[in-house]
């Protein structure tokens, strides 16, 4: 499977592959990880090169667990970027490791600028190695610049078989400070998810949805439904499952009558789950992950259409 | 001078010490960069490696040439990243390489995220060392995930002496897709305003400016006029003078009546100036830096009310 098979073809084989739309987001917060991992090294007395050494430790034991599992894994480049310059190549390390693990990589860096800055952005991410220096399969990025901030993401997603997610209607409670304005008598997300919509069916896959996708958040199941609707050919990636309130029934909406044209992700509920009661009783923080990622597949499963994959 | 002292009272202070309002864009894309310093090593042949060290070692000239004659530099991340993994450390040595030149650092990354990532976003850059890895002195932020968003941004720049610009209306054309939908009979972009100027008043300086600023475009000169009325408080970030097709004139509007409250940034204009026909004549193309800076400090100064610094 190289990275010129259709970005949505490639994640939609993955899903079916796996049987699940769930991706585990690698959000690796310093302060949270194992104490197993940290040895006798405090948080005090480690170096930033001590701290990437960790992380990196920490996110490739997340990748053995969920690897076989799920159909992607989607890093947070905020959590590398600050343990400073040392994070980047440890978030390389881990990219690297996930394609290996043959994980589709969601690179979450929410990138976003003028056009001639925005194609600067899309090589650096969009496209397996060599075709790109980080080696992502999909960058998620901010529409706010406008339409054409986002034709050189679409340009090198295109050529490179690669994916995009924008931002449409964000898990976040203040999402309704802009994303909800009333412009014209819809919230400003629908006008940003009418335009996502008509890129993603510019370049669409065998299976129907194109390479350009949304983010909209699981916190929002009225929202979903509504705009699965409105944008038929877009694949949502839909975070905010798990510790920023978001359930299983929530995320319904998302799908398709198949079961395919989303993915769900989940970070702290899973990746931390040794730090859930529910899952105290477990052998090692690494068994804690894998009951956390299979109750959180069976629930997607239970609940929404995806139980037919 | 310590980082703790207040993000607008330190850059007002350095722009009265340069007499001018003029930022220098780092924005070192490498296919520009002066034949004379990749020297025998033609573009196929270079290694991730060269490309950083080359980058670098331009970055570092273009400080030595404009440290004394501008306030700040504003160092672009998506050229560094464009790099790949080598690029971050090349970013972090640019950085400190133009702290300690006397500088200070606008970090144009565009980071938002949702708020307890917003927080490392934060955490990364905000401050200089040992405040924060990356150690600058202020980031550029995006306003689309609202304003639970920028207020782990605010708390980091109230408490270590660091500004934030926040994207009000960008300099390019497609600025107009989603900034200029009209909401209740004004722009999104003057919604957004409002709340930037909010938080901008709700942390001032001496100097009567807050550690909240705002981006906006140097080609749009009329909004410039209305927004600095509607900002009172807010320190406008001006790209687009130059390649973009800002002038001087264009820019006029930005400033207070003491020629102070906003920076005007040029990137492509200053740094590859020795491809522009009018400075081919310069002996180097860091002579070519210098005549470009010092033209463009002349022409801001001859059109604007920074002409009285």
């Amino acid at each position: 499977m190289t990275s010129k098979i259709h970005f949505s073809d490639r994640l939609t084989q993955k899903i079916q592959q796996t049987k699940t739309p769930l991706v585990v987001g690698l959000d690796p917060r310093f302060d949270q990880l194992p104490a197993a991992l940290k040895g006798s090294v405090s948080s005090i007395e480690t170096t930033p090169a001590d701290r990437a050494r960790i992380t990196v430790e920490f996110c490739k034991g997340v990748i053995d667990v969920v690897g076989p599992l799920v159909p992607a894994v989607k890093p947070q480049a905020a959590f590398f970027e600050k343990l400073g310059p040392l994070g980047m190549p440890a978030l390389a390390e881990v990219v690297d490791y996930a394609i290996e693990a043959g994980l589709v990589v969601i690179m979450d860096a929410k990138r976003g600028d003028i056009g001639s800055t925005a194609a600067a952005y899309a090589d650096a991410f969009l496209g397996r190695k060599p075709l790109s220096p980080w080696g992502c399969d999909a960058l998620t990025i901010n529409p706010y610049l406008g339409d054409d901030s986002l034709v050189p993401f679409m340009d090198a997603a295109t050529e490179r078989g690669a994916g995009l997610f924008v931002l449409v209607k964000t898990s976040n409670p203040g999402s309704k400070t802009f994303q909800e304005q009333s412009v014209n008598g819809q919230c400003l997300y629908s006008v940003v998810a009418q335009h996502v919509q008509g890129l993603a069916a510019s370049d669409l896959g065998q299976c129907g949805y194109g390479s350009v996708g949304a983010v909209i958040g699981a916190t929002h199941p009225q929202q979903l439904i509504e705009l699965r609707a409105a944008m038929p050919n877009t694949i949502f990636l839909v975070p905010g499952l798990g510790a920023q309130g978001g359930t299983a029934a929530d995320v319904a909406g998302a799908f398709d009558n198949d079961g395919l044209g989303a993915v769900i992700n989940s970070s702290r509920a899973i990746i931390f789950a040794y730090q859930r009661e529910q899952f105290s009783g477990a052998s090692s923080w690494q068994a804690a992950v894998e009951q956390a990622t299979l109750e959180t597949k069976q629930q997607i499963a239970d609940h929404t259409s995806a139980g037919k994959l």
